[in-house]
């Protein structure tokens, strides 16, 4: 993939297009003249365009849907007061995963620095049935290329390359810098193990092979059911044995993240670390939500973002207030008790 | 105060009990032969108990609850399996402050600590808009010892002396540690002053000086707007004076901070920052109610505790399973990527 | 504004179009070969329509859009079987708020009729201190004219220039008929103030100068709070001072008057007034919109209208059942005991 | 039932009580000395008191329930706090409806007075397929006396001997006065009709004479569909015919008039006369529970009531801040302009 | 009807079309050439499609809407990828009921045979009282004719002329087979004529003369007052009379059979055989839908269907998992004991 | 056991009792003389009773509450109107589980008769992926006795010994009735294996052996949970292998078998099948809970029982109404075309 993409997410009118995009809704039409078209969505990690391909042969359909992305050339052109992409020519590509980093939207972080990261973090776990866990054989061999790939959603949040990862380095560093706050009362072992392992099963039920979709399994059996059942498989062979009630413990922490059952939550949170953990959870989505709304450029330059279906579909406030005029801090003492 | 107060939490059948209560619910009875009687619930920081007093003339009742503290002689029986106390004398007295942390339920810790730790917090904010609100003349002279001694709420979650001031410590410190992660996207200047303000109106809301109660004021008006008019009078005395956005971003988190109208929020949260405000209100108090619940010691040990209210009506589960055979940290290297 | 307007509601195809509109939504498209052109949407107490002008330089959107109204020359065409204006010439315009009332949707009645029939209600309150309060100097002096002119919602119900001074002179006409109703048991002066300050704050979360939108201040602090601030500001100026009692149950009125939370209400409503304020708001709204919608001519004439959002998403019953056929009243007694 | 009845609402101890009272929950218990006694609950229209008789022959029982009212003789005494009844004689009574308006809580107002209102209103209507309706010959000759006698509820609101006349009169009043304020967008007849018909299902739903209750058939059927089939019936037996446009407008009301299918309705309202029924209906029952709760004396004289079920379980103010001061209405001129 | 129908669901650009075709939204709109041209919607039991005609005077609207079907000729073309119907000669037709099963979604089913086997389980009931019901006088001569034809509603599941019909069918069969698992404990009797009737009132609800539509008495009194009415009409003129007790018993069912409030039950299922119903009747609309869903053909054959707004908007998973490689059946023995 | 219980369910004032009951919160309790006193409660299939031994030695307590059973000698006493038993002597015995199934509320249905029928009715099914399901070695063999036992709630319906295998039992024979009633579009491999399995997790979830209740296991993962990861487990083991696809429908059948996720559902059912699943299991516990609750003698012989939690808090009518007078069946014909 030496070559340069056009980038989708800027694209003028009449602008030649050369590049390796997802491909996706692959459909073929009739014209008036009832002669075959292709309609398809090509993305980047800049944004989406519709594409049209004006004489196919649509016994190539199939070929091109293969791997989930192709070579295109072709042009932009303005229809209807949007810009869509003329395809002159098409065909499937095979990308490697580093490519796909590039193709489909993807943290801003570096993957191998988070990694490295997490695995500090778990380093630093306390209790050896905690890390007779750790070093149990791999449940799924599959599983550790995936977990660095991995969105942790099909949208609203860290949805994208990485984000998975993103999203759980993050909860486990306010976890760590808030667990002493708590003064021994909150178990860091367990926070940080079950912050870990809470979303595990995305890797499984979400793929972005061929853009961002979910699983059969994932719709089926879902995240949350298999992160117990991988739990469980890995338990049975550590050494020392994980006790049962650890294992529990930690499974309900899986179970319950959601919090409560209409967001999908099996059992309710069932131990103070299992309403901690579900709290960072919801915390750290709403908190990144917010902050990726108010940072998109939004229509015309306005004061309030888009409704966002996320946050109870409320519509966020752009300006930051304190932006202009801050000086260097404590500059003169302040007398709290003059406050109020 | 310099006499000794029996503990009502721990009396004993027979037990003699002499101290300086808070005084609630008085009424006058009558018994089967047709003598007054008086009744009443005793509380002091350890408990509360049932008071009878058999002979009772019902006109010294109003002076009786003049202060809501009252000095007390007698003794404790058993009354159908409960113990009651069965008062011999009873006379109101005049508690000061430092007494009331003793005669009522009380944060465990150090309030003017806290205070200084809160202080120095606010101390530590940046921009000159927040710093001239900070000095801004006082809104309210009666407000500073309020606030060292308010409440959090009625029950549930900091519901004692100081235990406003300790869940906004807890809160500034949270966000003092966690805000740097989120890189310059959330502004702390906006969440400290956020987190300080948010639930100030509680100290009017609530009273304590007669046991834990509503004011009337808290029951039409409410902590909430109270909150936004307090701070709507203070901007307008500040110099330089405060922007009007600034004012109305920090409005819109006390007005916000419950997060959803059905929880008591007037407006949605409207920026990050108030988002991240509201989070956090709801990590700590459900995070403190359930170590609280955890750690009281429940009917002949049963693993789990009653169902509680304010977590969805969810029992807990008490046992610490890592408590036991917890080694000390890191002395052998685990390889995250053999995780999974 | 001497020249006639055409009427954009009733436009038909190759239409000659000239007059003065509001001016939403502009934005600078391209076209196919690549050329600006403008898009917006123009209003007027009519209707509304789409704006094209097609050879347009963008430098000119910002001084289009200064004052929130334009002057047009142009002819409408059909597109896509939907009338356009293809506008030739365009430019801003300054509009007195006389001007106003004819080029935005508006009450059908008299404003100044209305306001003196508000006047006089008001008038009618007999207390010392409900009449100090409204002898108290002026909170805001922006407040008089645009309490004449706001709307009292954005869309729904009374959604129109001097809509809010109609619903509220409604709501105190039928308080004034119905209050005696209640024999004493609802305090006439409470209900009439609550009344006229309950949706007082509307002045200042609406916009109508552009437009109808919410402010920024609407947005993050809303009516609500707005107007229980304004009503503490004026009570403390108020000669002999509103009693802390009344300004705090009139607060209540003004904060709960949406009834629930899940609606809008920051407090439950508290006293018989309370109550009786949020039913007559809901009671006025629902009707006035059922009203609006049996009246509006639908597609085709059919029995039943679109579905309303704001009544639950019911369609309602168009026909008047005893329009036809209705004799002079009361002409022969009717026996109520026969009835059933 | 020329003797005096003791006022149940008003025992003390030791006081001997005589009179007829209405007889609920009568059960046979067994004394530690294995000795059969009548618990029952004895009602009057001032209160309600539980009655033991110590020395019961377990076979009067089904006598005793015969009518739903007995006889009593006896005594006050206190037991655990409480007065209870100790029951020396006890036999059935017949009762004749007039005895039953003063053996059971009942309307304050003249039944005679409300129907003859009722009557005057329902006289007032114009059209003559209203009025042919009301001269259709009677549905059910038992509906006229229990018109007169039902309660519009169990509880909450209304709930007396006469209920449902008093809020059928005072809904008709207030609708009588403020249909004019929509000038003519809403039709009288159809509102009248509508609130003389919407509860009077009720007459069979509840029974009154052994105390209130539900009926099999206010169980199974219920007072909204039972009056629909009423109107259903009554309309087969109109001259000049009742159209069935008109018909089923007037059943609309009648299944609509909870408003929302969670409150019971069958059809959303469909017309603006059903809107404002139903809208009518709820204001009428809130606000009439918000005054009778805030005019009961409550415990020790607080400033709130108890939580009110039927009012989003909120408390009450009791105090009516303006009662005190009150001058003559209307001395000196306002200046509405200056309000604000 | 002797030509044959062009069908709507496999039109082909270009292609020659001739039929008869249920007519539905007919509007006359203006070319951008000022002449007058149809829009409307044909449809037949494949499928529908858009029809123009463009040169059509606007003074034949209201006869070609006079029956609800039209015989047209004319071209599918492609337009905007979408096929559309061209009309060179339109005009109103009759239809008889045999025509309208050819021309409108119908059930598979023989709607004679389905009758025949209503009947016969109608037949196999037991009490006098059920059989004096079925043999009282028809409330409604134009019932039964509807009775074969009705869908059982507009969308969903049985949404077909005779659908009604197939799904009272089905609840009856299903019934039969598992009343008797219950062993005594549900009234068969009951159950049957229950289900018979619980939806009966659809016949006067939905119409399907000009395409499926709710009746002007559908959306003011619904199906389920209506069907109660018609129970207790009929029940006035049985020999011998049903037992108040037995109505009161079916009129329940009847107003039970939604379940809850919020899906539009009037009262609770108040018996066992009431319960049972509601039940069923969910149970077969949810099965069928899902039945119907996985059935149809999806968007290149994609594992999972759309959102199906009937089953709480879940996607259901298409593949059978278990068609291939089945064997006959119970070939060997299975130890159950093995199980687990 | 040879000896007889005496059944606490029919106990009478100075009755001696002599027997075995299982043993429920023991507590040790204070006379008013500072003695220890034992309270507990005692249960047997016919009902249960309070107990008191009024000399105790409280070192006692932990060797009692061993087994969960306890042999008594005492006798029963009348205490402020309800019978308590009055110990005299009480120790610990172990009990086997036939003892079991006389000492705890318990099925009526023979329990080995009713494990045959679900032995048979899974020998018929046809396919070799399930067949090869049940051949799997047993994945846990405590398995087998613990689903002969396990009741299938904690109350409302199936809430004793067997109650699982009883509920169990009945899905399949109603599933083996109606599959075939829809025509090959359900498969009834899929819904017998599913019904069979669908809560098989609460063996493990409940514990019966010292009365019922959740287990530790249950609170924290639950009968889903652990079902889905049953059938994980054994699928491992299964030859041939059960296809993945196979798997995770049937651990859908289990994750979605509640239907709705506030009901308890992690997943929606996805499949025909797993609908069908969900609505029988809901069907039947529904109907069970009614035939129990109108069968069960209520107080006073009133017509309506008490309200029914699991049943919406409905109030079910007791009398069946065609008891009375029902014929022998079918003997005259019906004409079903009369029927309206």
């Amino acid at each position: 993939m030496a070559t340069i993409n056009t980038e989708l997410g800027s694209l003028e009118n009449t602008q030649w297009v050369s590049g390796t995009y997802c491909f996706g809704n692959p459909q073929v039409g009739t014209t008036r003249q009832g002669k075959s078209f292709l309609k398809c969505l090509l993305r980047d990690a800049t944004g989406e365009v519709q594409g049209r391909m004006w004489s196919f042969d649509q016994h190539r359909l199939k070929e091109l849907a293969r791997t989930g992305f192709v070579r295109i050339e072709g042009s932009a052109e303005n229809f209807n007061d949007q810009i869509q992409l003329k395809i002159e020519s098409i065909e499937a590509v095979d990308v490697t995963e580093s490519d796909m980093q590039q193709l489909l939207p993807s943290t801003v972080h570096d993957i191998e620095a988070m990694f490295r990261h997490v695995t500090a973090l778990l380093h630093s776990r306390s209790h050896p049935a905690i890390r007779s866990l750790a070093n149990a054989p791999r449940v799924d061999h599959a599983l550790t290329p995936r977990s660095r790939l991995a969105p942790a959603a099909m949208a609203m949040h860290h949805a994208g390359i990485g984000g998975l990862l993103e999203h759980t380095r993050q909860l486990m560093c306010i976890a760590d810098a808030i667990v002493p706050l708590y003064r021994g009362s909150i178990d860091r072992d367990l926070v940080l193990m079950g912050l870990f392992i809470h979303d595990l099963g995305k890797t499984i039920e979400l793929t972005w092979q061929k853009g961002f979709d979910y699983t059969t399994e994932g719709n089926l059996v879902g995240h949350i059911a298999r992160g117990a059942m991988w739990l469980e498989d890995k338990a049975g062979s550590c050494d020392p044995p994980l006790p049962g009630e650890t294992l529990r413990v930690l499974q309900n922490i899986i179970l319950s993240h959601h919090g409560e059952p209409e967001y999908g939550a099996l059992r309710p949170p069932s131990t103070p670390e299992a309403i901690l953990v579900s709290q960072l959870d919801n915390l750290d989505a709403k908190t990144q939500m917010a902050i990726t709304a108010v940072q998109q450029p939004g229509a015309v330059g306005g004061a309030f973002t888009d409704k966002i279906w996320g946050l109870n579909s409320s519509r966020l406030y752009r300006p930051r207030p304190l932006d202009a005029g801050r000086e260097a801090q404590g500059e003169d003492a302040i007398d709290a008790t003059s406050l109020f």
